[in-house]
């Protein structure tokens, strides 16, 4: 007998597009949660490799839409939205159906979000934006953090699929609200980084012990999650991903894009983005984004 | 009868100078714990303002010394430190004796604080840099974070103090090693409400409700107590200091001058004391230092 409170997702038919770090995990728990589960990833090899019994594969992303009732995209940025959506023959809009629920966990750009879901809506779907916060960790621990725009109905429709992925929902808005919190988000995170980068960096070179440090700043004003954890790993110099260089960047580029169409100058922001395009530069980019600190930090070793 | 348990200084004959935001409720609270306590302020108003019962006042810095066994420093930054010590002709340092415990709390520089305590040790007098971090409140409620550099005898002799001061104690290194974490800790909580304010300026043009985006990103990696406690400030426009941001200039300075003793470059660090000294250009020093959000976000009210 299968107790049917484990698997609150008992009767859904979801088609996961992205199979990437944070996207495997994440639709491993919606499998293990009871849903019939169908993948594509661009790469086939990705989705076969993590094919189980009861898991199907979808050829391409129209296929998919055609396996499913509820769609979660987890793709790699906007452009990748938008090809696997729109390019001809087989985009996933072409599969679409009147009622069908389409739910982008990725990082997409606000206003681009805003223009698919007008576009969607006129085919009867129901679009959610619904980024994450919490790392590879978070996904595979379902202890996601889950900022979500879109309309009431919708994000009620979707409210146990994110049970499942995450330990923290918030309905922060209409739809793109989810967009623009993961926006502040990575503004915060990337710049946090930089600021415990920086800090760390002068305690290194000024002969303190950094664990020590470390533990006495978490208790203050200066503690956070990323001293917490980035700042180990930073004393560690593990840089396994994690959140990946070149994804931090690209969110940062992203919140620089919206600033500007917003009318908005974020200096630091801005200068954050040049410092992970310069670790990128020096061949870091597939590190940890905690990695930041090899700018500042390059002892004679 | 008096129960001795509440009264954990009871005996000490404790030596403080510089009254202002932090140091005020922190004599109150060594004086409220038994300490036989003497003030000593530069605007001698301030001292006679808060004088109570079993207080007393001292006419100049050496003669506060003469007054106590321990002397606790909560002073300006470091110009202000080697002026009450060593001004003629009534500096401290007149007025220390062999076996004298003297702490200085506030935020001095680490290269100096290294000097001070040697030319210190020479007359007998054990040196403890300490200091706090928790803004005034946290001096208020006795859960300040205090970060200490010096040698095991003379913490061991301050630790009662630390107890009543602060929630959090943590004995980093020798000489200098509290003046550095303090360094690390005002990079950090600088360049935070750096991120924090540029993150919530972008929600805000985007017409996003700040107060959910606050809350859901206070759970992901973006959670701080900065983003807690600062991030609500920017919200509701509240900027009574707090720490104010004349103090957040002076120690991103501070922090900038020891990278480059260093020689370490610390680029966010640098930009952030030049927003900061905008800040106090367009005349909102005073202000509390979560104020910096006001350079970004200037809505049209």
């Amino acid at each position: 007998m299968i107790d049917e409170a484990d698997r609150p997702l008992h009767g859904w038919r979801i088609g996961f597009a992205g199979l990437g770090l944070m996207g495997r995990p994440m639709a491993r728990n919606l499998f293990t949660a009871g849903a019939e589960l169908a993948l594509w990833n661009r790469t086939r090899s990705v989705a076969e490799s993590m094919l189980e019994p009861g898991m199907r594969l979808a050829g391409s992303p129209a296929e998919l839409a055609g396996m499913s009732d509820c769609l979660v995209l987890m793709l790699a940025d906007t452009e990748v939205v938008d090809q696997v959506l729109f390019a001809p023959p087989d985009g996933l809009a072409n599969g679409l159906r009147p009622g069908m629920l389409l739910i982008d966990m990725g990082t997409t750009a606000v206003m681009a979000t805003r223009k698919i879901a007008a576009k969607l809506a006129q085919t009867g779907v129901d679009y959610i934006d619904a980024p994450v916060s919490g790392g590879e960790i978070g996904a595979i621990n379902a202890s996601l953090t889950i900022m979500a725009g879109g309309s009431e109905e919708a994000i009620a429709r979707a409210r146990p699929l994110f049970a499942v992925l995450g330990k923290q929902f918030t309905h922060v808005g209409d739809v793109g609200a989810g967009q623009v919190a993961k926006a502040a988000n990575q503004v915060i995170v990337g710049l946090n980084i930089g600021a415990v980068a920086e800090a760390l960096s002068l305690v290194r070179r000024a002969g303190v012990d950094l664990n020590k440090v470390r533990q006495a700043l978490l208790g203050g004003f200066a503690g956070s999650r990323i001293l917490e954890v980035h700042g180990q790993r930073m004393i560690d110099k593990a840089f396994a991903p994690g959140g990946r260089v070149t994804t931090q960047h690209k969110d940062m580029r992203q919140a620089c894009e919206l600033a500007a169409e917003l009318g908005l100058t974020l200096p630091a922001t801005e200068l954050s983005r040049r410092l992970y395009q310069k670790l990128i530069d020096q061949g870091d980019g597939d590190l940890d984004h905690s990695a930041l600190i090899r700018i500042f930090d390059q002892p004679a070793e």
